[in-house]
């Protein structure tokens, strides 16, 4: 029996959508008003869901608590009042949006669970704008 | 890399559930209160999903801004402060069951998007009841 | 001790906005679309608070389930699924913007409820606008 | 044309996450403060999503109305304001975790359905914490 | 200028209405379903609502960090995940309906924030009953 | 009779806590992480809530499209996707807490409405933390 268990966790941080390739006014024509030099920010709400089979002996595809603390290490510590380009190394050289976000944070997440486990990463930017990752 | 972007909207309608070819009490038994021939109405949530690869050059599936305008445009503007049996020509002879409504959003947001891209229409009629269509 | 009790309900309707006293002309200029004569419609979401001592036997400031009933009774049933213009006696005479609903909604609701206790009004007309009203 | 319809529903019930057959220890370890032997409990809030065909005489994949109906009886009635573990039999001898519960209310409503319907159980334990079902 | 600054917090807990000196007779017919001796339980939504000056040092009212610490010692470790009337000292002896709970809430915070700032607590007992308390 | 009508908006930014006169070591142990040089930021959602008189003619307290023009003007143009500390004027010797922004947009709002009208600023800095401001 699958089932897909999912945890809510959040983390406030500025960015700027921009390529260091790219001229100003290039940036400016795609990016608009989200290419601010100055930064702008977001409160990001994530939600992790992991599908596997419910284990017979306790009930849990995962334990929530064990789920809670991979996020807090690995999302918040490293996301949370920062500023995504400057201070987030997998952002060096990676646009932030929010789709190559939820890359990102899938890549940092899939390998601490267990193989047998699928992964979906949703990213709310705001509450009207929101990304799903599955890793395919 | 095949990431699903989300965009919300919303709209507000009066409609009437009810069939033209069935006596007042047979649309009656089958829609009851739903189908009140003075009309009521809801405030719909409207959420477009496109999946699709991530765009190497922008990090973008879509610009969500294009999406913004292709929402406002076919849906907002055609839908909203409106009656939908009455105004909305796509219900002419189509009861706008949620279902329906979403069928025709659908339909009218696929042609906009590149053929590559999938996409999926999910309709709140209210914050307790919602429908889902992905085009198949 | 005062303690406010609030109980959210909700319900369904459609309207126009207009004075039947007003030109066409009038009420476009002043309604915008709210004025359309097949009218619109909305999910509106309704906070009723009532505030008062907490009764030392019960613990309870007013019964959940007798405030729950009264809303029911007086507003669930008499305007769910319902043309507010057309079918609400209240509205006959009265625009039925957001303002004159909710005080509308606190004058049925009042007279049932204890004489020391205050009521406040809160209804939603969408989950962006809404309007409070307390009988003062 | 497929389409999934939603219904959200809601109930309040005690739990405590344990086994019979291990030691306090071993419960405590596994199941932490989940596992109080004085209960803890939640405002489960309950999605339950059917997925179908829409009928062409109405528009409808399966009438709100019936589906309501059935979440009422099989699940409301059943579960609302109970302790899980004493009083639902389902849970005799069944750990209520979130999956566990997902997967017996599942259980209950399938045999309701259509058999051509597909069905899928999504709960909330807490605003943060929440599981999907579908029957796989 | 005075501000109200609000944090949100949360606890789960398992309760049941009652009085020891009432029959079981008397008790079933004023709190119903609530007086079910196996308890139920709810997914608490905490509003702590602080009102006083903006320092003009800081532009803080309250320290937020503060704040959560206090919310976090005091109601958080004390009520989460715990049998109200069995666990928590101040309901020994008395009935934790959501005013009572909002009254012990406001007695266990006030001491600790300074006398200058005024205090407010929201209590959501669901996402559809909520109680406020400002100690008058 | 007095009704209050509410309009929510929103806009993202960055920002970061600090004073220019402070030494970091101060800013940084008054203001933790939000002290972060490289900023961080927050999607505010934003109540405006204007108190007055039922239009007798129109059954608005005010028209909410005329409110709704004033937030996009005076708020939104001027905060959303920029970096309050540099971009935004008022903050220029200001800290940017939340209790201040609100401040400063009550103190633009309200020149721009009816004397009669009373103004209340509710701003979200994240759906956790939040605001109000009434201009006493």
């Amino acid at each position: 029996m699958k089932v897909t268990v999912s945890r809510k966790a959040h983390f406030n941080a500025a960015h700027r959508l921009f390529r260091k390739d790219w001229s100003f006014e290039k940036n400016d024509e795609i990016f608009g008003k989200c290419n601010n030099p100055n930064f702008h920010g977001h409160n990001y709400e994530l939600i992790v869901s992991v599908e596997g089979d419910i284990d017979k002996e306790t009930g849990y595809v995962i334990d929530m608590k064990i789920l809670k603390d991979i996020i807090k290490t690995e999302i918040e510590d490293a996301f949370d009042h920062k500023n995504l380009n400057i201070e987030v190394p997998e952002f060096k050289d990676l646009n932030p949006t929010a789709e190559n976000i939820a890359v990102v944070i899938y890549n940092k997440i899939k390998p601490l669970i267990d193989v047998s486990l699928d992964l979906v990463i949703t990213l709310y930017e705001t509450p009207r704008n929101f990304v799903t990752y599955s890793g395919n």
